[in-house]
């Protein structure tokens, strides 16, 4: 158990083959004291209360994907029984019920191990504005630990669990992951419920994920995401599993004149370097001018949105003070003078800079940036509290304010072994095409995870699926419309894009529609006893011309879901079963090109024997 | 001329029949002079000016739309030539350029006569806000003429020109229609350009259209609407063109606890006749609690919106304010002592109650509301210059707050001879199906046009709707697609519209797919001898949607070709003849509608047998 990688397949494996959770959670308490660190938990749960909890669930559930599973939550999201705090003493309250995505959480089976140190009311991107000791980063101490959520950050690059949730507005839930060589997923606004969650910025708020592996980091997505209708900004986002990553991404990155690393060589160098991957990985490189999107990024704190942290706590400022921490106090009291015109005038402000950035947002698949520009030290957040933390947001403070999603991944350690990491962004709702390409980064930077010695996943751990973009459609087809036949080329005009070779689940049976010209098949869905697996081709499609193509299909075809061998649906060329007079069945030849080459050779003996 | 009514079709047909625009520019004038209310336009243009560009248009060129189209525009908006003052003298400018929107009506042909009247920076629904002559109502001069848009509104319901733009953020670009007897159609934000209006409240405004009839404010909207770069709150908005109003429409309406007539009786007579002749056209009228909409509502001039207002005159209000309006100053200095944590609690308040009002709202496809709950004399306005104003506001204020389309249409005349109006609401991109709605409500009305003697327009005049654009595909939909099905509002979200009812021809067969959620049908063709005709409904859809349409398409259903009774096919529902356990032949229903109905009625006996 002391070796045991604290990842989700280690554990499930580990569960699967008869280990306890109450050793997994008595294993995470031993870590707990040896990485000896006071500041990373405010609230640590009683060890025996956990390991009840861990009883209590009875026997191995492969069903819940969680079972089993200890996890640790920021301390500005409730979690019933244990106080939150938002790292303020005097603003602590006893929840009554867990926050939604903790509810999520724990209904799939994961253990909540206690509630972890944040800069104070997720005002900072630091992990030092707290009157809690402060979490050192788990890789080295002077460096900051990064936050607002530090504590998350740390206990997982410690191996302590495998996942903890944060919370990110300006950037909280991807600069602790680049300080600590861990993963932090900052899903699309509206994805995870805001219920039961300590606003920072209301409007820009939300709960992220922190694991030593995107897979991790994604499988805690895909159960967290959910409508809420009692949250008035949760909103209906997609969560599609990974995916291999379409080749000929378009990947923007900041352009020579904007991008920013405050001086810091080895991370330009490191930053270059993973460019160079995404070159090699067939993604088409396109710099972007950055200059709006840092507008838009120093909006967050220099601008009105201050006042929805003001929101949080006026009347704390005005009648106790001296209970928050002076950074913060400082930071939010930039508030005061702002008027309600002065909001509405950001708001203008803001539209104005999106639309400015659209152009060339619109011309790329998504971003890649530097998680941060540099690194900064605890003694340098001494001497100066606000500056180092406003650089540290150069790449993270515009991507709520954009409607973006993102993910930091780690990269390989920089030369000078400093943990490399860079953020992956796109518009809302990509979080899965992020995600996936991040995960290609994180297998190829061969690094170790967090501050363990544990190896990075391996690639062939990749689920199977259709690489399709976002503007595409996935097409089966199993007939003339495949390479090399009569309606490729047409097909292919409409931009179609081949994606590989694969093969119907054994329902289907395969006929020969000699009535149409050029001849054609028809795939059939009969079940399981009377069919067979049929040999097809998966395309892409772009959506924008799909209706067209349609009108291109002659009936009896038609567009429906196919069902393949591996058990997934794509659409797909589909026959309306008529009583067949001028069909043949050819399920036998196991596919249309295999049928057409025989006809082709029976065609040429003909010719032989004539001449 | 003289007689002419000023309608599009009664003004194209006199071109085409070689009528000169000249003559019709003179015309205007004549009636202008007749009209005799110096309240109307802040800038008339020249008569010779006028005429010269009228001749300027050279021979009848039947491509243009608006060829020699008179029409009058509002003075918050730009025109290049006149001044635009907002009704503030001491504002006015003299704009280097036409407003997006106007340019592009002059591009199809119409010639600006005016800059009409307005409540000062558009802030009121009165109409009397303004330091120039107060415009007259068209029909009785004791009532308010309506506002902000009064010149606008008035000026159409005369007949002097066939069309207005007005502005609308409160109500502006529908209450004066509601007074004044006429159309007044509130496009989606966005859908037209801001670029060259002057703001009111900037994230809320849009330029409207006012007519006489709803063809004539919906041709307009069909030619402004157009995604304008430059103007950060531009946004794509479909402009289908009118068609056939879907069957079994689910219409909201203001439940017997929430309506407000403010004792009006006579208004909520009218207002109960109107509802009456939509269940006489077959829609399901759904009653629905206002008070989150009037709570909305009651933000817009008593919550931090008012501070946008202030954002466009805070300079002024400073250092001139006896150049304001005092009403107008009365009601943006509500302003002053609003800070921006007030705004933002404001959008957060705003946030919670479109969330609240959204599983109702969520229940219809639109909602009608009376557009006014009663009338108010200019001598109520000089005795409370507020008070009325808010109560005109009670339907409209909510509408931009909630990010709604609208339509004020004329309904017929009040049992005491004032107009009567009812406007139709849906959330934006829907402009196309509240205008289809208005238009049959419209031409049951039976009235006379404005203040004219001019009758309301025939239905026979409709414009061919059924045809399909070419960037839209058809599709026969046979089952929970249909109107008044379940998956019939997440079609029109798609942007399908209604083009009629079909028949398939003879030769298939439906079946009851149980195993679906919600159920649906599957239609299979089997022959002459073995099938029979199903009814259908036909639809269309944006081909770029298509693609997203299909992936919410469940097996064994899929988009093949449908052949209908008059032996054309189009693209439609199919089923793959999947061996059936869990399917039941229902062809003798004739369609899925008939044979929902059977069950419904089952089920309530079922109920009644357990009672």
């Amino acid at each position: 158990m002391r070796d045991l990688p604290f990842t989700l397949p280690a554990l499930r494996e580990a569960y699967a083959a008869g280990a306890s959770p109450k050793d997994v959670i008595a294993e995470v308490y031993r870590r707990i004291a040896n990485v000896n660190d006071p500041g990373i938990f405010i609230h640590l749960r009683d060890e025996a209360e956990a390991e009840s909890e861990a009883e209590s669930l009875g026997a191995f559930d492969p069903a819940k994907p969680l079972w089993g599973i200890p996890f640790a939550v920021k301390d500005n999201i409730d979690v019933a029984g244990m106080p939150t705090t938002a790292a303020c003493p005097d603003f602590s309250y006893d929840p009554e019920a867990d926050a939604f995505v903790v509810a999520r959480l724990r209904a799939a089976g994961a253990i909540v191990i206690g509630k972890t140190n944040l800069d104070q009311f997720a005002a900072g991107l630091v992990g030092v504005r707290s009157p809690y000791p402060i979490p050192k980063n788990a890789l080295d101490p002077a460096i900051v630990p990064g936050g607002s959520s530090s504590g998350s950050g740390v206990v997982v690059a410690h191996g302590i669990v495998p996942f903890s949730l944060g919370t990110d507005t300006a950037g909280s839930g991807r600069v602790p992951a680049a300080l600590n060589n861990i993963v932090g997923l900052k899903p699309s606004l509206g994805a995870f419920s805001a219920t039961g969650v300590v606003p920072a910025c209301r409007s820009l708020d939300t709960i992220s994920v922190f694991a030593m592996t995107v897979d991790d980091a994604y499988a805690v997505f895909e159960l967290a995401t959910a409508y809420d209708p009692a949250d008035a900004w949760s909103r209906k986002i997609p969560a599609p599993p990974l995916s291999p990553v379409p080749p000929a991404l378009r990947i923007g990155i900041p352009d020579a004149a904007s991008i920013e690393f405050c001086g810091d060589d080895v991370q330009k160098a490191s930053f270059d370097a993973t460019v160079a991957r995404l070159k090699d990985m067939g993604a088409a490189i396109v710099p972007v001018d950055f200059t709006p999107l840092y507008a838009v990024a120093r909006m967050l704190y220099e601008g009105a949105w201050v006042a929805e942290r003001h929101a949080v706590i006026e009347d704390r400022l005005r009648d106790k003070p001296e209970t928050v921490h002076p950074v913060t106090r400082t930071i939010v009291e930039k508030a005061l003078p702002l008027t309600a015109t002065d909001a509405f005038r950001g708001i203008y402000r803001l539209k104005d800079l999106i639309r400015q950035a659209e152009p060339a947002l619109a011309s790329v698949d998504l971003l890649c940036v530097p998680t941060m520009p540099t690194f900064y030290t605890v003694a340098d957040l001494e001497a100066d509290p606000i500056g180092p933390n406003s650089r540290l947001g150069t790449y993270t403070n515009f991507v709520n304010l954009m409607d973006m999603c993102g993910i930091a991944v780690p990269v390989a350690a920089r030369s000078d072994s400093r943990p490399g990491s860079v953020t992956l962004l796109a518009p809302k709702g990509r979080d899965s095409l992020v995600a996936s390409l991040a995960r290609n980064l994180e297998v190829v930077a061969g690094r170790t995870l967090g501050a363990t010695t544990w190896p990075s996943p391996a690639l062939s751990q990749a689920p199977n699926a259709v690489s399709v973009r976002d503007d595409e459609i996935a097409i089966a087809v199993c007939g003339a419309h495949m390479s090399g036949m009569p309606l490729n080329p047409g097909f292919v005009d409409f931009g179609a894009r081949f994606l590989g070779a694969a093969s119907t689940a054994p329902v289907y049976r395969l006929f020969a529609l000699s009535k149409l010209s050029p001849e054609r098949p028809g795939l059939v869905q009969v079940g399981k006893d009377k069919g067979a697996a049929i040999d097809l081709e998966l395309w892409s499609l772009p959506r924008a011309r799909f209706a067209d193509f349609l009108l291109t299909i002659a009936p009896p075809l038609g567009i429906g879901s196919v069902l393949l061998a591996d058990g997934t649906a794509v659409p797909g060329f589909l026959c309306e079963a008529i009583a067949g007079d001028e069909t043949s069945d050819i399920t036998h030849y196991g596919g249309w090109r295999p049928y057409v080459q025989s006809l082709e050779r029976s065609q040429e003996r003909a010719v032989a024997v004539k001449a």
